[in-house]
């Protein structure tokens, strides 16, 4: 993505740091549009790679993998037969570079916390 | 769909009745959980099929076509090369049939109003 | 509501459908808008009237009553001290007027279905 | 906020970059929880308090201030007369506080790059 970045100037923070901000809006972007959206087993591998996909197409996003848990997802017996996707079933993985900066954040469900935690799980200064 | 329906007790109204207010919940749904989604050219392909497939694992659902429109999506040059999907690009014709009802729903922004509507095209009893 | 209704020449139906679908709209509409949002003792009060105003400004609306199970939202001891507004915890009835129709609708989690049922309470001609 | 921060050990940052990490997850959430919301000049002052106040509650915010541009709600006639809420109408202005590092980060709509910009405006280090 080498496009001139226009958004620098409104900056005031070091290269990592703003990775560290980009990273951070993706995945409260991920988690806040899908969450509510309605899951089956049929259709999960779709809305996996929709997720994803969106996801790249937001700056500096270099990779994303985005796994939904088909256990929660058993099998109903009636028209009701899908659910809701809800945080617990959710885990990404991203990847964003912005300039010299590569920095791996993930969210997924702690059960220590019970908690959703988005992190960042390394930083690699080239 | 010819599961067992074991949410019918809840309801007091006609078969017509009901399938019109299930087409209106599945507008909501679709309008409220995928606006502010990220879209440019290169997902809004995907972004159309998931929408669809999300309708369709709804109770009743028989067809269902979505339409972006990609006018609204001209190129930009630089790394904020995307949009953000809102009510005016989108199109939905939606087809459900609940017992011997098939009822027909759209949404489109109407210039008149200047307002996404979501109206019942057209009744079938068989 | 008195103003003047544009929309209505793109419906094909009867008063009382056309009020079944508003009201399947609305209930799809309070869904899938604010499941996901941050939900915790602390704003469960404020969260329950904004719902409430957001689907009062919509057309045809009369009441809406909105209730956020606070069972739900027990204490947690840490800074993860907050919840994800799910399904489970939402209850909404609503009462819309088209015309000469007050349509009563609802939705609510049901266990034996162990899903967020929308559905017509009771309809009333005048 | 001095409760014990249990999901502290999955991070692999400095406290600065993680302060930058909570202000991106904290602007991503209000844009794709609330973008979409019907709002009108009623309800729009709610709204704001309402998202302030889900801001508030998520780890490690201080203060937080939105607002909703009021020019763009002009009045409407008819029954359609409220709007959806779109990123252009949306400024928000967040401070966190991570251990000894405050931040301060903003999102609006910025002309030049048609593009509703979320940057780090600040970085205090104590």
């Amino acid at each position: 993505m080498d496009a001139e970045d226009k958004g620098e100037k409104y900056f005031s923070c070091t290269d990592t740091e703003r990775a560290a901000f980009e990273a951070g809006i993706k995945l409260g972007t991920i988690f806040h549009q899908f969450i509510g959206a309605p899951i089956s087993r049929s259709n999960v591998d779709d809305m996996e790679k929709t997720i994803e996909k969106c996801a790249r197409i937001q700056p500096f996003v270099e990779d994303v993998e985005v796994k939904i848990n088909r256990d929660l997802l058993h099998d109903k017996k009636d028209i009701y037969d899908y659910y809701t996707l809800y945080a617990n079933m959710l885990e990404v993985h991203i990847e964003l570079k912005y300039r010299d900066v590569l920095i791996i954040a993930e969210m997924r469900e702690i059960e220590d916390l019970s908690y959703p935690l988005m992190y960042i799980k390394e930083i690699r200064k080239r």
